[in-house]
């Protein structure tokens, strides 16, 4: 059986923070004792905190693709019409979902290396006054692309909708909160950007949303897609609905643990760091970014088009087996059309931009590509050598995108 | 925070093996991987091999009452007539799962301390030939008791039916096989009996029960409910269908490791002699065990009546914060009237049933009811010294429940 | 290949707490990097307090037996006379390194069931004013009795002499502390009381100690077994001598936030309470402690006396292989005649006292002996029950041993 | 507190692979329980293996330096003349112990970018017939030179002497095992190219060795520094003579296990790749290899001599601080002359050397220093690109050095 790859830089799952694995080791005890319970009524105060929430998030138990079908499935009601809002394909997966459960399902999409347009969602929103849910994903790392969600998140609050979020790969990895988008639902991973392990959900869920899911007789209960039995599952005195994945929920305290110590400021300034310098890798080896500016680019994946002459597998194989780096092909419609470097929790180290720039370029070159591979290293490398503060940069859900240039 | 009890004897999640926590530590692998792949191909052929199947099982990825949900929505056609044998609150469960996905439940139903009568459900099943598909738990761990389900196969097997088997809490602690029960689904845990992580579900699905889940056009696809999604996923040159719980993965391929290492008639061993010593520590106590006979009564937990004058909530204190045991309570019909010891995985060690005893018998008494403490702990190290052959008494699937003397 | 006892209750090493062996798991870092440096000099802070020093004590890189040997190296010079007080097998042994380093060795020694006079002790410095170290084992697990340290330390300071003390099985499970008994070399154990890893020695050294040492051409200098070398190791700024034992810093670390976070006087009654119930049950069963009193019996190990007609290894396999019960065997002039109960770190947990009494009970009774079980298990579980408030009854070095019964 | 660097290639302690980690977490046993001299006599045979010994080797419980010391306390007999051999730090060092062992120590030294030239060891041998015992370090660190180890072997065997080989950081990732380089005491460390971790030493010893180790009354005996005290402590049916390192013997399994696993050729290959590419890349940058010739310059560290302007602290820190990647300092003479780069165990990864010249070149130029940054990593690119199969290349105790070039 092979060995695995001496440098994970992938877009999900991703390496953990050795905290989380010796985390995981813990024993597991009974979910019902008041040591667990006490413990996990911490865990999610640890999780409130780190989303800036005013109440308490709910931890699903499973990945995030739990957490995003159970939020459709929970807020949608049958007679709903869904805005749906696609730059990528985990956008545009969303709108399977939202088709199950509502009544009609609005689709707003822009090229898969663009951004979408908050105008164009007030203009959509205009037109159909009866749209009453929008559901959008911030950052989809098939495109490595995010979207203005606070602009967004504005739009769709003036209009009274419900907005459902995936902010899977970009919570952790940038300056991006529930309240402050005004998300109704919002997905977030453990084991993306905070580096944890992929086994849970974490959900922020507004109150009107609760209201909303409670009113619902179709949203889920008593099933592994329910978020109304775990609502009140984060209080000491309150039975989980179903026994919890007590290792994973150690494994995301440490998570929650290593983000607050290191700070969110830090950890952001890290990613964007990371993928700054691999962008400016990319485009001095003289490959091209699948994003079609810098702006809507995520600081957690860096998303490039192949050269031609060359198979995703191939390029993605001879970086692995020859110079150690695992990196993600494309998804779906960019399957085939990109390779992607993630750069989320442990991986987002601005030194492993510069190692993957490397892997990369000479992979090309063994394939009998030309790559600049010296200067693709040595633009990267400029990036972390340079006078910028640590701060400058962050990608921000707050801030304007600036311009519009890759909207629609 | 309260520090967790010493010793935990509970009816599940359950006390993981070491070999499951340390490799719940191991580094997290990009699922496709051709290192992950492979090592989880590997981990189904083991989890095969341990539930002795001709296909390989399917995994999903939450703890096990995912898979019974799963099992329901998958298997269970809308026109679908369901028999639904209920002999405890587990089994009482499936109903409603199976309400919703079916056109019409029968339930067959004994007393929560008896098992169902095999003659009873070929009675049942003539009287509706319209009957499609059977439901039954084979180990209800409120009532700790154990149906026959080998002769319930065989009689659902002749009517050509197709049987849903809840083995969570018994499959891995006695001999119990699909398809020796000829169960069309049979869902196992890794967190009872293995000794492994409640994050997972094993599923045994046979090979006609996946022909009519294929053909039946509302089993969940491109949702977490799915069996689908994830029939070959085993397969080493096929995509996951989600990112899967990796660690969790880790912890059942050490749970299966530990299981093959000792050897399962050994583990079914000491399951069994445990659960004896424990029955015998009771009834010396003067305690009344629930299930009203022992030919009915699990080797994986041992259920007692609560004596007259405490409640079990201060019983089960009592037991924790002053002997150090923590044992589960009774739950919904059986809630209040009993205590239930858990014999699963590393809990099921012959001395922790003599522990129990003293720690319960001594917590009887601490509270001012009279208790043989010392006549419940000469009589279950009686069991233990005992000069009865290992394997002289391991409950089998396959063998008969010896009378009716506990069947309704 | 045999597995582990489910239930390991024995002298040393022990059973480590979850919280150690996850912390083992953590990677390993460069010992001169800073971020080692800080958290080493925090571990170091951590065992200060625990020990209540004044000043730093010193970890060095190997097991218990190691620091021992290092004071007598470091501390003793070859014109010294050394009076060596001997209780038991491990404080005897000392006096092999006293020999080798110092020019004379006075034994005062007592039976091996009894504790040393402090009067005894000032006799002897009495007559030889030329002695300038003693040497005192507190607790001698092998015979599993307490020296009055507290008494011995007053005369020894009195007399002006230095004073060894190997607290290795007493410290983290009682009240002793080096400078409340005027030791000035104290060598702990993270793997015993404080549930960590067999793999380092904690050393208190006094300054006047340090001072000696430091004056000693024959201590050692550039050795594995020199004190020295590591007294300014703790400091985040200085090197380390040699490259320390990564892991098992880590185990440490856990092992002290433990045991601060249980808090030490918890964690003394713990011990204490186990092993009260464990005195009383072995005293039941119709056994007869090694000790010749109470007063003098160790909170951390309970040593009895094998009953005739029977081995210790017969007994020891008989309680292990059928009881899951592991406990162990005598040492040197105690093999062959008793047995010893661990009741440290982890395993000192009440209820694993009532555990190993009725495993006691039951292995005799399959042997052919007689043996009271019931009413051990019924004494210990008494002693558990009872109304004593859990602090009444630390053993301290600070107290008086209560008479000179058990003195000679 | 700092956190630490992402990347670690430092030249010890190193990296410990996953496996390993993982193992370090697994419960603490008795150590003199079945199951663990078992397991135990079994590490012990892994270890044979991986050395190639005919008869089962010694650990030692503490870092390897503690094994080196055991060895020249052991072998060396009061009288002894010893020839120690010095080609750097360690080797230098080692004379300190031969000198309080023996009676004479004749150096025989060349400078620390040279390698020894086995004909001038003849030469001595030959002057001085009375040389007992001969001295080598195979890989001094310091230096990152590798000496001619079977040639010099056969040359102290041929005169007869005893020859004790410091192979710390050498086995394991290259060609090296004692008997083919007639060895009598060969010192290797699980905790260099191993991937273990620092806690233990693993000694091969000749049968001659051990003979004249019991004929040394001076040998240590009952002393934490013996050699005898272990030498029968890997049979199951010895106890050992002080409680073992437990978790270190688990992770000390574990890394033999991997190294078995991974096939010793390939990891050997692995190491030597890495340092091809980072003496190509080191060279491109336009810096001096501190190695006289490549065909001395080890395959675990790369050693290269600071550009004038700037100090080692500086560059270290920078390269850490800013590029994220830790390396070593000279030690002792090379101090301040040179920075290190490990390339052991998990570090040993080719892409690892492009990343270190990419960090190393930027962090040049971010202090204001010329570096050809982009010619450097792209030479290590090439040598990891190129057409050389993979076991050209391996550094092997067993060839030739490729004439004296290197020698002085």
């Amino acid at each position: 059986m092979p060995l695995p790859p001496p440098l994970m830089l992938t877009t999900g799952p991703v390496t953990a923070y050795p905290e989380v694995l010796a985390a995981m080791a813990r024993p597991v005890v009974y979910d019902t004792d008041p040591a667990f319970q006490g413990f996990y009524e911490g865990v999610v105060e640890k999780a409130r905190a780190a989303l800036r929430l005013s109440n308490p998030p709910v931890i699903l138990q499973g990945e995030a693709i739990l957490g995003i079908e159970a939020a459709a499935a929970g807020l949608i009601r049958r007679d709903d019409v869904v805005l749906n809002l696609v730059s990528g394909v985990y956008g545009k997966g969303f709108g399977g979902w939202a088709s199950r459960h509502g009544r009609e399902v609005i689709e707003l999409a822009v090229p898969y290396d663009a951004a979408i347009d908050p105008a164009a969602v007030a203009e959509a929103l205009r037109r159909r006054p009866d749209i009453a849910v929008v559901s959008v994903c911030h950052l989809d790392t098939p495109s490595g692309t995010i979207n203005p969600l606070a602009e967004i998140g504005a739009v769709v609050a003036r209009h009274g909708g419900y907005m459902i979020v995936d902010a899977v790969s970009s919570f952790g990895g940038m300056d991006v909160h529930p309240e402050e988008v005004d998300a109704d639902i919002f997905c977030a991973s453990p084991s993306k950007c905070l580096g944890g392990t992929p086994g849970l959900t974490l959900l922020g869920v507004s109150e009107r949303a609760w209201a909303r899911i409670a009113d619902n007789p179709d949203a889920p209960r008593a099933s592994f897609l329910s978020l109304l039995d775990w609502r009140h599952a984060w209080r000491r005195d309150r039975p989980f609905p179903v026994t919890p994945s007590i290792p994973e929920i150690y494994g995301l305290d440490a998570a929650l643990e290593r983000y607050a110590a290191e700070g969110p400021e830090a950890v952001w300034a890290r990613h964007a760091l990371t993928a700054r310098a691999a962008r400016a890798g990319v485009r001095a080896l003289g490959l091209e970014l699948w994003p079609r500016s810098e702006a809507i680019a995520a600081p957690t994946a860096t998303v490039f088009k192949l050269p031609a002459g060359i198979s995703d597998e191939a390029l993605r194989d001879r970086m692995r087996d020859r110079f150690g780096v695992l990196v993600s092909l494309g998804r779906r419609e960019t399957a085939g059309k990109v390779l992607r470097l993630g750069h989320m929790g442990p991986a987002a180290q601005p030194v492993f931009a510069v190692t993957a720039i490397a892997a990369l370029g000479a992979a090309l070159r063994s394939l009998g590509l030309p790559a600049a591979a010296e200067a693709g290293v040595a633009a990267a490398l400029a990036v972390i050598a340079g006078p910028a503060s640590p701060t400058d940069d962050i990608p921000s859900s707050k801030a304007s995108l600036g311009g519009n240039a890759a909207l629609l």
